[in-house]
């Protein structure tokens, strides 16, 4: 019968009704919920002629050998955040399964490059804070010891947690080995955004993904009364950042895809009757071109310079984190644009803001590109995530198509 | 030996001393430590010839009988915040005693008019959240039902509190009998705020005490995806915040003595990685002019709807707690910038933002007037509050020779 798109969407709910409740999604890694969900992924591949194990650091691998050892992997997790979507990376995953069948049946099961399917594990971070863990173990990014002591909200540790998933962190470099004979990685996902919605496109081309730039900012004042501190005597905190909330606007606005962003803006002693003696904002700033990201960042902290010295304030910087922007394969990008055109009629080029497992598939140097998805409204991380059904329909055709595409330009690559 | 300025401060000490700690003054009203406070007040009039009683709200009265029935009221407040400053309302009270001590000593006993020091109950409301109780019930403005449920951190009502102290709540309005023969009210008080120190002046004389506005404004934007949401479809609720911010300074800016400050700043969900869905904020106005408070206020209003409509956010304003400017009396005000000037060479007038005991007692029709002595760096509600003991003597003097002053124009308007 070949490819069956309307069977992804079967799948989907499916797994929402085994693994959601009337707040969504729990999927939540290292869960019995996401134990429960695995188990039935397991379940539709049962039939398949297929190796299939858990590596080293739980990434679930499902591969179809093919004439070549060289592999085309295709991506995704079945973890979710805590109440989340029905969508976000089960899509990916269930995708994928069906581009594995269909070339099971078209290639009587021996295709010619082999297809491999994983479900990272762990791609949220939601109980301990770390995300893309099963990948960055794949590509070797990770590290032991800051990931053994993290806990969860019950003081669980992360190594602890995953002993009683049968994983033992200590192992988690083997993981490496499953790069080996991989050729190229393709991952669907949900935009997530508003971007292709806005457009009326049902799908896109993924640039990469952004790099971020990730700061707490805090400005330094004077608290005093609020009744009897004369305006003019006033070292306010909050003037500086606030003007700084409105420049990062500026500063992103001259880049076409830039974003900066204050998520946090706390005031101390933050009561009606005093003015504010310390503001406390963290500053997101993200882009696909490393020189942007770095010039953002630069102008940004100009500023707020600037304008805590307006203020007779002063100003700290500290980082939190940051992470480099990760460019997709341009070849990988072009196939992706391709299918997309072929199967939606126009397609659309667009970075990625939130990261994905692709992003450490590519940093291990895995020819890797993403399609997106239309997201209605740009909602994720929430029950209410959506996208039309037709949409996820064409999602599977446009992958299979690129998978492949893909597979030819592996097989040319290796020619 | 008549007045004697450096007793005030020694006894300034004294009472600090017994009643502070390493954390400042810990004179919270309706506490044990507040009641010995009062005890050693008491010992302080042992031997003057003075009625004392305590009222039906807990105002601790003196009297020395003059030869009109008319009365000088001097008042001040001895409860404190925890961890307060030495000088916040027990200067008023101590100056006020030296000065009943040097008319009773001056006229034998029998001064021209009947002068009487009120150390009023709870100005501060630092237990409760309920400021200025005492005086409020000697002004028939407070309400019993309001203040007979408000509770302690420890659930503590303030019925069962006063009760402990033999103060029964609903006798309060029997407070109001204080007011019979009261022909004016004087308050020294330490300034709290900048102005004077700026100007290198030791006294003031204060015109009034502010009228507020305090209000809770808050937008409503979209929270969103700090990295999936470009720039141009945001609606960032921290946008229009942070124009008001900016916007209450230029409102405040265009008149002389008017203040408009935000305390507090909410951001939600205020995550690092979401655009701000919604922005609390807090917006505290004063001005002594009532025509200028309800335009700060109309112009602020205004100003946040025309943002938010910018911003494609909503706003929505709701008030938390106001109270109309209370001038002082103009007759007063000339006595005691005489006085100020007598002593110290210059004056300045200016309002009172804190509000304080005179403003209750203004309110009920009794002539009021406050002289402000400077305060250091401004700073109060802290045990580095601080004013120069000379400051502090000459603040006496000029307490001194305004209640004379007052005293004869009471004898004057009683004719």
């Amino acid at each position: 019968m070949g490819l069956n798109p309307k069977r992804t969407v079967a799948e989907l709910k499916e797994l929402r009704e085994l693994t959601g409740d009337a707040n969504g999604a729990q999927r939540v890694a290292w869960t019995d919920t996401w134990m429960k969900a695995r188990g039935w992924f397991q379940s539709k591949i049962a039939r398949l002629p297929v190796e299939h194990h858990y590596d080293a650091a739980g990434n679930n691998w499902v591969t179809l050998p093919g004439s070549s050892a060289k592999s085309l992997l295709l991506g995704g997790h079945l973890d979710s955040v805590p109440n989340g979507g029905w969508l976000d990376g089960c899509l990916d995953a269930l995708a994928a399964l069906e581009v594995l069948r269909r070339f099971s049946e078209e290639y009587a099961g021996r295709p010619p490059v082999t297809i491999r399917v994983v479900d990272w594990a762990d791609e949220e971070g939601a109980r301990f804070g770390r995300s893309l863990l099963g990948s960055s173990a794949f590509a070797g990014t990770h590290s032991i010891a800051a990931d053994r002591v993290r806990l969860d909200k019950d003081a669980i540790s992360l190594e602890t947690a995953l002993a009683r998933c049968g994983v033992d962190i200590d192992r988690f470099p083997e993981a490496g080995k499953e790069r080996e004979n991989a050729a190229a990685y393709l991952e669907l996902h949900i935009e997530q955004g508003p971007v292709l919605e806005q457009m009326g496109l049902p799908l896109g081309t993924v640039l990469g993904t952004k790099g971020v730039e990730r700061h707490a900012v805090t400005f330094f004042g004077q608290e005093a009364h609020s009744g009897s501190t004369p305006m003019k005597a006033r070292r306010d905190a909050l003037a500086p950042a606030s003007k700084l909330a409105l420049e990062i606007r500026k500063i992103a606005g001259k880049h076409a895809d830039a974003v900066c962003t204050i998520g946090s803006l706390k005031t101390f002693p933050g009561i009606v009757t005093a003015v504010v003696g310390r503001a406390e904002a963290t500053l997101d700033q993200r882009d696909l071109d490393p020189a942007v990201l770095s010039q953002m960042f630069a102008e940004a902290r100009s500023a707020s310079e600037c304008f805590a010295a307006e203020e007779n304030c002063t100003v700290e910087w500290s980082r939190i984190w940051n992470i480099e922007p990760v460019p997709f394969h341009p070849a990988l990008i072009d196939l992706c644009d391709e299918a997309v055109k072929e199967t939606a009629g126009r397609s659309h080029q667009l970075p990625s803001g939130p990261l994905h497992d692709a992003a450490e598939v590519a940093r291990a140097g895995i020819p890797t590109v993403m399609m997106f998805v239309q997201s209605l409204k740009g909602i994720s991380h929430n029950k209410i995530e959506d996208t039309l059904e037709e949409h996820i329909e064409l999602s599977v055709v446009a992958l299979d198509r690129l998978a492949t595409k893909t597979a030819e330009w592996i097989q040319r690559e290796e020619g």
